[in-house]
C-alpha cells in the first residue's frame, strides 16, 4: 500500500471571523485519515509561504490548540493577497509550487479563499495533467463578500452580517435616545466594494416601522442625492432621528465611488476608505442635522465574539468535507452550502466543480432591494435571516476572549533554491 | 401617615451600554417601597421632559419590560444634553422644575448622568431650602469617560473598555494575518476627548510582548510625531505590523486636536471626528505603510452585546442604592463604587456628598502611562483589569439581541403653562 501523502493548507485573501473554523475542520478531519494523509502543513502567509517554502508543521500543535481555531478569528497561519494568473502567465509560480509540493510529498492541496483562489486552486489541480504531478486540490470557500457562485452563501459572511445588524440596532438605540438635543443622523459604513450583501444584512435589525436602519445605501443603486436627502429629512421628521447604513462601495450616478469624491486631506489627496463621513457631511451641509458616523473596518470581519453559530458550523463543515472529498480522490472541486429550506432553515453540503466556480461573481439580485433603493425586500430577508442565527461565544479569561495561540513551527526546508515573490 | 410621594427619574448626557441597568435598579427597587414611593415617572428625553412636563409613567410597564432594561443599551426614556447653570443664572428653569414637581407630587428625584448632572442634582436638592420645596435628590453616576471623582469607577466605562480591548485584540489578529502582503498599520479610534481612560483599556488586550495594541495615544500626552513614527516603524520591523489605539482627543504639542488639524472636506472645512484617518494618513505619507483605520463611534458605548458583567452589576447596584438612600431621606448624595481589593477584585457601595462631586473631574494619573507615553503601566492594568470582567449576554431571538421595548406612555399633563427649552 502506498504511504500516506502530506497535505498543504493555505489561507488566501481577506480573513474572516470563521476562516480558522474551516482550518480546524481541515486539520481535525485530516488527523482522522492517518492511512491517507500524513502531515498537514500550512503555508505561512498563504501561498507566499508555499512559494518560498516557508511551511508550518501543524502536527506540532496540540489537539486543544487546533480545537481553539474553531473560535479564533483572522488567519492563524497568515493569509496573502497574491493572485496567480493563468498557467502561461504565471508559469514560474506554478513550476515552483510543483517543486515545493514534490520536496514535501504534498498529495493534497486545500486552498481556503474567495473567487481568485478558486481559480488558482483549479489551476493547481490541472497541474497533475499539464505538469505531470499528481495532486488533489480542493477549494474551501471563504469570503465576507458572499459573492461566490453555486454555494448558497459563503462562510465569513454570516458573522459579519450579524455584527452589522447588531451594531446598527445598538447604535440606533443610542441615537434615538440622544436625538432630542444632539445627534439626529448616524451613518454606519459597511464593507462591500462591489456588492451590498453586508449592508443589506443590517436591514435585519429593522423588525417594525421606525426601527434602525431607516436607510441602506447599496453599491448596486446609483446614489441619488436629492432622493436620499428627502428620505433623511422625512425620517428625522417622523421618528426624530435617522440611522443609515452605507456600503463602502456606494457610487455616484456617474459611477465614481462617493468615498473618493468627497473629502481631501491636507495635501489635497482624496481621502480614501470612508464613505460614512462623506455622507454625514453632506447631510450636515444640506439639511443642517447634527451627525455622527462610524467606520468599523476590520472590526466587523474579525468580530469572532459575535459570530453567527450557523456561520461557524458551516465553515467547519466545509473544511471537514474538503478533506473527505480529497481522500476519495475528488479534486478540482469546492464543497458548497446547499439550502434545502428557509423556514425552518435547513442546509446540507454539496459539491461544485471548480471550473464552474472560478471567475464567476454572484451579485445581489435586484429584487432583494426595495423599489426606492433604500431597503431590503421580504425575499432578501428570507435569504439573509438564517445566516445570522445562533451565538457561538469564544471562551473568556480576564474579561477577554482567549483565542488560539499556535506555535507555527517551521517545516525544515528541503530545497536549495530560493523563490522571489 | 403621610401618603407615598412620587419619584422622578431622568437620564442625562451621553448614554451607555448600562445606564438602563441603573434605571432598572431604580425602578425595581422603588416598586418594593410602596409605602414610601408612589409612582416612578421618567423624564422623556431627560430634563427636557421634566421642564416641558412631558413625563413617562413607568407603572404602565410590566415587570418583564423593566427587567429587560438590565440588558438594554442606550437611554430607554431618552436622554438630553442640556445643562442647567447656577440657581441665579437658570432661575426660570429651577422654578419650572419646582412647578412640575409640585404638580405631580414628586418627592424624589433621581438624576442619572455625569459631572454636569451631578451639579444640577445638587442644585435641585438645594431647592428644598432656597425655594421651600421638599425633595430628596440623589445622583446616579454614569459616564463612559470614567471622570467622576470619589467613585472608584463609573458605570458605562467598564463595558466600553471591554469593547475596545476585545476589538483591538480581534482586529490585531486580522492585521497580523494580512501584514505580509497588505495592511501593515491599523489605527483604532477610541472615545475620550479629555482623558485617555478608554484608549488605556485597550492596553489590557496586550498580554505579552508583540500583542496588539503596540501603541496607545493619549490626550494626556502631547503627540510627538517623530517619536511616534519611529515607534511605528520599529514595531512593523519587529512584528510585521503595528496596531495603534488613538484617543479622539489626541493633541499636537501646541494643544490643538489632531483630528481638527488634518483633513479638510471638499468645502475646506475641518473634517471633525476622526483622528484615526489623520494618523493613518500620516503614517502612509511618512513611512509608506499600507493602512486601515476604524472609528467605532457610538458602536463602542452602545455595545451591550459585549458588556462587562461587573459594569452591569455595578450600574444596577447604584440605581438600587440611590432609592434605598432616598427612602431614608438621604439627599444631595451620589452612591459610589468603593474598591476594597484589586486581586481578587472586591467592591462595595459607598456614598459621596454631591458638593464633593460636582464640577470635579478625575484625570488619568500620569503613572498609569508608561514613560515613553505609548502604553499603560502595571499599576494602570491592576486598576482597569477588574472592570472588564465577566460577560453578561442579552437574550437573542432570530440572531439578534432582544432589547426592551417600552410603551413610554405619557403622564397626563396637569399644568396649563408651557415652558420653552
Amino acid at each position: 500500500m502506498r504511504k500516506a501523502r502530506n497535505a498543504l493548507y493555505a489561507q488566501s485573501g481577506g480573513v474572516t471571523a470563521v476562516i480558522n473554523a474551516s482550518a480546524c475542520g481541515v486539520i481535525e478531519t485530516a488527523r482522522k485519515f492517518k492511512s491517507k494523509i500524513g502531515k498537514v502543513y500550512a503555508g505561512r502567509n498563504g501561498i507566499i509561504g508555499v512559494l518560498t517554502e516557508d511551511l508550518i508543521d501543524t502536527t506540532k500543535e496540540s489537539a486543544t490548540a487546533i480545537r481553539a481555531l474553531r473560535y479564533t478569528p483572522a488567519g492563524a497561519f497568515g493569509s496573502a493577497r497574491y493572485k496567480l494568473k493563468g498557467l502561461e502567465e504565471s508559469k514560474a509560480q506554478y513550476e515552483r509550487l510543483i517543486e515545493v509540493f514534490k520536496a514535501h510529498d504534498i498529495g493534497y492541496f486545500f486552498y481556503n479563499g474567495g473567487g481568485d483562489s478558486a481559480d488558482t486552486c483549479l489551476k493547481v489541480s490541472q497541474l497533475s495533467g499539464t505538469m505531470g504531478y499528481p495532486i488533489v486540490a480542493v477549494h474551501v470557500p471563504k469570503t465576507v463578500d458572499n459573492d461566490l457562485p453555486i454555494t448558497d452563501n459563503c462562510p465569513g459572511f454570516g458573522s459579519v452580517a450579524k455584527y452589522t445588524a447588531v451594531s446598527i440596532r445598538e447604535a440606533g438605540l443610542d441615537v434615538a435616545s440622544m436625538s432630542k438635543t444632539s445627534t439626529k443622523v448616524f451613518v454606519l459604513e459597511a464593507m462591500g466594494r462591489h456588492a451590498g450583501w453586508i449592508a443589506a444584512a443590517a436591514g435585519l435589525a429593522c423588525e417594525k416601522p421606525g426601527d434602525a436602519p431607516h436607510i441602506i445605501l447599496f453599491p448596486e443603486i446609483p446614489f441619488d442625492e436629492d432622493k436620499f436627502l428627502a428620505k433623511v429629512d422625512a425620517t428625522v421628521r417622523q421618528y426624530g432621528y435617522c440611522a443609515i447604513v452605507a456600503s463602502e462601495g456606494v457610487k455616484n450616478t456617474d459611477g465614481k465611488f462617493l468615498a473618493e469624491a468627497g473629502t481631501r486631506d491636507a495635501f489635497g489627496h482624496a481621502q480614501l476608505g470612508g464613505v460614512a463621513p462623506v455622507i454625514a457631511q453632506l447631510v450636515k451641509s444640506k439639511l443642517g442635522y447634527k451627525y455622527h458616523w462610524a467606520v468599523p473596518d476590520y472590526l466587523q470581519r474579525a468580530a469572532r465574539h459575535l459570530a453567527s453559530k450557523v456561520d461557524v458550523e458551516q465553515a467547519y463543515a466545509l473544511g471537514r468535507t474538503a478533506v473527505e472529498l480529497a481522500v476519495k480522490g475528488e479534486g478540482a472541486v469546492m464543497p458548497t452550502i446547499v439550502r434545502t429550506s428557509s423556514k425552518p432553515y435547513r442546509w446540507k453540503i454539496g459539491v461544485a466543480k471548480l471550473k464552474d466556480v472560478a471567475n464567476v461573481e454572484k451579485k445581489m439580485p435586484r429584487d432583494f432591494i426595495t423599489d426606492d433603493g433604500f431597503g431590503i425586500t421580504p425575499k432578501c430577508r428570507t435569504y439573509l435571516a438564517p445566516l445570522i442565527q445562533g451565538e457561538d461565544y469564544p471562551p473568556y479569561k480576564n474579561g477577554l476572549p482567549q483565542y488560539a495561540q499556535l506555535k507555527n513551527a517551521a517545516v525544515k526546508k528541503k530545497l536549495s533554491t530560493e523563490f522571489k515573490v
